[in-house]
């Protein structure tokens, strides 16, 4: 079968890290398949390439900056398969450009276009290792190269893995899968073994980490697996896949708990309460180029007047400022309030389908942890509250326990660096 | 006019050495001039990735090895394009590949075979100022990136000036161009103002580090102007050139000294005086892939018997002798012995033609230094002598008077780390 593994800069931070990685690698071969491999950059070179950039120019052009930080991947690839060759084995490195990768001219934050694996092919066929380097690509118009934003690596690991009709896709980190919440919030949270491509959507669109939005989309698109796992350990880690069969009352209702602390909440007051105030605000940040998350009208507070609340990145927070301040005389609003000391807690499961009453449960298990709920919305899958940023870590707690996902000790040992 | 500019290692060695290169090609385009940069990786990355190479693997393929090396380049050339495009030009790099320098499959060695600078000419229409990754190119066959060999960044560049039809190409390292000898030995050494390519052949072939052996054959071959300078002061440097106009009884015999330490002794001993044994010996050393420089044939030492010497690079003095040992026996010589106490001091001059008596000038300076001169080679305008390493300095010395190349004074300051 053909496989796509992706290494993370933590497995692949340092010399012997790479052997280790190498070793892995060649075991995956050994039992028989064709591996794929995508690296991502050496431990904190993208960082350092960046601090370099900053010594020679205040905001360097985007194309070359991804000329400039391509150069990583590129080193770890060439070094992962060195060692490789080192064990007996051969290994072929490529950049995302020889691989075929081909994206959108969007320097810094491109997207896979298409994907020739014509070289890959032949080097497989040749029964080489193949080694990619992560995160990059080339521009299909200008053929600059390109990069697909940070993190991105998973991503092309899934769009490889699609490509290649690989039977699936294993993402290597220093984590041992996807837990029931972070465990270095909830102790007892446990692996889950297996979750489904929208749960895991919902997990990573509300701060859930361990994958990439982009890369668990694609993989549901394309129905690729994903198995998450730790290069540092040979634990089983997680899937992520298709879940046909039925649920059963023994399954749990509410699969994980995610939280995110990179929001922010701004409060409009005093907006006139006419018909289309609330729309020429939106607008406003619309324009801005500004992607919202919760909204919640409040009744109105004084005479005619009523706020609006929403929340942003926190990375959002002043260009959205600076764009309602702008409008204000134009609308007609009293002030605009920025408050980033706000976190997210996230209930997710497709449990929650067929069962009433997990919304209530959730609000209650926070209320009576004592922690006010500021915001709420709601997926079919998913219920969001926003709190205040320092009851978050209790608020994740409280939710944990009350839909019964603590386990007993410790759920994982961290290795590394994160990624 | 076009022009090509080349930049070492010890040019761009950091942020601010950068920023003021980035200056002076500026300053270069404001003159009226399309611009086109040769770079080499940023001071001692090269070593840097080599060493990380090592701990990976004792000894990595060559195709990764040039797959990570590049990578130095890579990022050099896009630092300086983002310093140019900081001060309010515009700029783009470009790899090798990109560049189209199409060169053969030999990894870590490989040769230019064409340039295809369809990328550059359109940026340079459009105004930019283009920089590309030296010492790399693509192989035709293989289409992996494949490295020219070190030092080759000013091969690249003599190379894109003939492939642009550059006026001119200017090579920038830490000293400000060639001297009569190196000031290292000879303060007195004064800057050669023009010299010819043959001329510069013959230093470079002979020790003279100024300037890489095959970046003076291509720019001798396309005619290509290069003006050797240093990127650390505005002094006017060497131009190597066609030297057309007739030579006046003022203008000096000799032109300049070199001096190569890098080279080791052969000697056997007992060789039977029989027709084909000389010939025997050196099939055996050019079979094992090893080009000799030097040869003597002594006179006979003992009753039948001859002593051939000869030298060949210290580098390949182990493959000789293991080669020479093994085809003891089928020869039939006593003995064969190894001495890489030798250096070599060359005379160089297009004067010679027309003047008797240089080698006998050349021959009673070093006697009259009380150096024993070990063996002689000559060509049409140079002549070289095999001496005691000790004493080779005083041979420089030596010829540099004699052939009255002193000036008065400090020739040159040395800034940067050299290349």
């Amino acid at each position: 079968m053909r496989v796509v593994q992706k290494f993370g800069g933590s497995s692949v931070a340092d010399a012997a890290s790479i052997k280790r990685v190498a070793k892995r690698i060649i075991d995956t071969q050994e039992q028989g398949n064709e591996v794929v491999v995508i690296v991502s950059a050496m431990g904190d070179t993208t960082d350092e390439l960046l601090d370099l950039a900053g010594e020679v120019s205040p905001n360097p052009r985007p194309r070359e900056l991804d000329m400039l930080l391509t150069a990583g991947e590129r080193m770890s690839a060439a070094l992962l398969a060195m060692a490789i060759n080192d064990l007996g084995y051969t290994a072929r490195s490529f950049t995302g450009s020889q691989a075929g990768v081909i994206t959108t001219e969007k320097h810094g934050d491109a997207r896979i276009i298409d994907i020739t694996p014509g070289r890959i092919e032949s080097a497989l066929d040749e029964g080489d290792v193949v080694i990619v380097a992560g995160f990059q690509g080339v521009s299909q118009t200008t053929k600059d190269v390109t990069t697909l934003g940070r993190g991105a690596s998973d991503t092309t690991a899934v769009a490889l893995a699609a490509a290649l009709k690989a039977g699936y896709c294993e993402i290597y980190s220093d984590v041992d899968g996807v837990f029931s919440a972070d465990p270095r919030i909830v102790p007892g949270a446990s692996r889950i073994p297996e979750i489904s491509y929208e749960e895991m959507l919902e997990m990573a669109a509300n701060g859930a980490k361990i994958l990439h939005l982009r890369c668990v989309e694609y993989a549901g698109r394309e129905g690729v697996p994903v198995h998450v796992r730790s290069s540092f350990s040979d634990n089983p880690g997680t899937w992520v896949k298709n879940i046909e069969k039925e649920r059963t009352v023994e399954d749990p209702i509410i699969t994980g708990i995610a939280h995110d602390r990179s929001e922010a909440k701004i409060t409009v007051v005093g907006v006139p309460d006419r018909i289309g105030a609330a729309g020429e605000i939106f607008t406003t940040v619309a324009e801005a180029g500004i992607n919202i998350d919760m909204i919640v009208q409040n009744v109105s507070v004084a005479e005619g007047t009523t706020a609006i609340s929403f929340t942003l990145p926190q990375s959002d927070g002043d260009k959205a400022m600076a764009a309602l301040r702008d409008a204000r005389a134009t609308i007609g609003f009293a002030d605009v309030i920025y408050n980033d000391r706000i976190g997210k807690v996230s209930v997710v499961g497709v449990g929650m389908r067929s069962h009433p009453g997990v919304s209530a449960t959730a609000f209650r298990a926070v209320a009576e942890a004592g922690i006010n709920i500021e915001m709420i919305s709601t997926s079919e899958i998913r219920i969001s509250m926003i709190v205040n940023s320092e009851q978050l870590d209790n608020a994740v707690r409280a939710v944990h326990t009350a839909f019964g996902l603590d386990s007993d000790g410790q759920a994982v040992v961290y290795a590394g660096t994160g990624r």
